[in-house]
């Protein structure tokens, strides 16, 4: 039985933002498994899998409702055979600190370029719940969010830091990829998910290793449709 | 025949700061291999394995001479036996995004409250060369560089990264400290040679760490001596 992965769309529901949907689907990649992805907008909640946890993603694996992309990854990780999704106790390490660089580091300075182009893709009748949600977060209206002098910079900067694993490694994995370049990679296919503006400079190793990245899995993120 | 690793001293030559030499003992350590240290001061070049190269750490290992801690890692893992200082190739890439992230967020965040305390704790002969070497690299006089608003803040917005993975793991190795341990540890116990005032809150996951990491190896780093 095919399992099933619940995937945020956008108004057009072949775009898919989430980038914890995103490190969901690349652990079940990476896993070999068979699934297909249900896409849910913003404010469907009804048709969630449990409408009371009311966010994505969520897996079904036959009678099995698993929410949150750390507890799918352990699922799947536990229940199926094929590759590790991360080998070692040090990989499992490493891919928290990339978790929380990412967190603290990358969406920081991707996020003032991306939340009024994610409103603009988002359903009509998405726009209200998205604004609400993130200026909540944020603290303040999208729009001053948006306005931050020299964010290309900020960019950079992270970017030069994941070059140097990058300028000797095929993947933060080694010779293969693991669990922390998807999570290092999800933020990436967030962006690339709206639009395909070129808003900073990207170091060469970290372009090469996204391109490898877009690769994988006969293609699967390189097929995935942008708004704009 | 005992190794000998040649070690950075300031004025007390017990005071050992260098993070470069610190890492290199640490992998020493690691190994199990004997060793002893000869301190050196930043001037006397002539004692220097190489003068020519004039920097420390150098390892000397009956007639081979291996220059910069990184050689001094690779040589050691590769000629003796004993647990790897580094497992996968995995986590040897995790060892050069920390080594990445270290030079970009955890040097430029510690160094403003370093400088000024080790020019003091220098020999006096080595002060004018710390001062031009450093003010060289960085652009400015070093009190210039050790004015800067709101730095404590820096380092904790830096701890708190590190205290996502030591959340949840003993070591950024996992279960035992590797590679990533040392890297990240070094500054701090560049810190510690200098100083034992507290600039910053450290996080409670990185304060226990930093405890484990004083313990190894019969508490090695912990009897080091401290210059105030």
């Amino acid at each position: 039985m095919t399992l099933q992965l619940f995937d945020l769309a956008l108004a057009d529901i072949d775009v898919r933002p989430s980038p914890f949907c995103w490190l969901a689907k690349f652990a079940l990649l990476h896993k070999g498994l068979d699934f297909e992805t249900v896409p849910l907008r913003f404010k469907e909640k009804e048709n969630y899998p449990d409408p009371d946890y009311g966010l994505l993603p969520v897996l079904k694996d036959g009678d099995e409702i698993i929410c949150d992309s750390g507890n799918i990854i352990a699922h799947i990780e536990e229940k199926y055979p094929g590759d590790k999704i991360v080998a070692t106790a040090g990989e499992q390490a490493a891919a928290d600190f990339y978790a929380a660089w990412v967190a603290n580091n990358l969406y920081p300075a991707l996020g003032p370029m991306m939340y009024l182009r994610v409103l603009a893709a988002a359903h009509e009748d998405d726009q209200n719940y998205y604004r609400e949600t993130r200026e909540k977060r944020l603290g303040v209206k999208l729009e001053a969010a948006s306005i931050v002098a020299g964010q290309n910079k900020k960019v950079e900067k992270a970017l030069q830091t994941l070059a140097a694993p990058l300028a000797r490694h095929k993947f933060l994995g080694g010779e293969a990829p693991n669990l922390c370049d998807y999570i290092v990679f999800s933020p990436i296919m967030w962006q690339r998910a709206v639009t395909s503006e070129v808003f900073y400079e990207t170091p060469q190793a970290v372009d090469a290793w996204r391109e490898r990245m877009l690769d994988l899995f006969d293609g699967y993120a390189r097929k995935a449709k942008s708004a704009g």
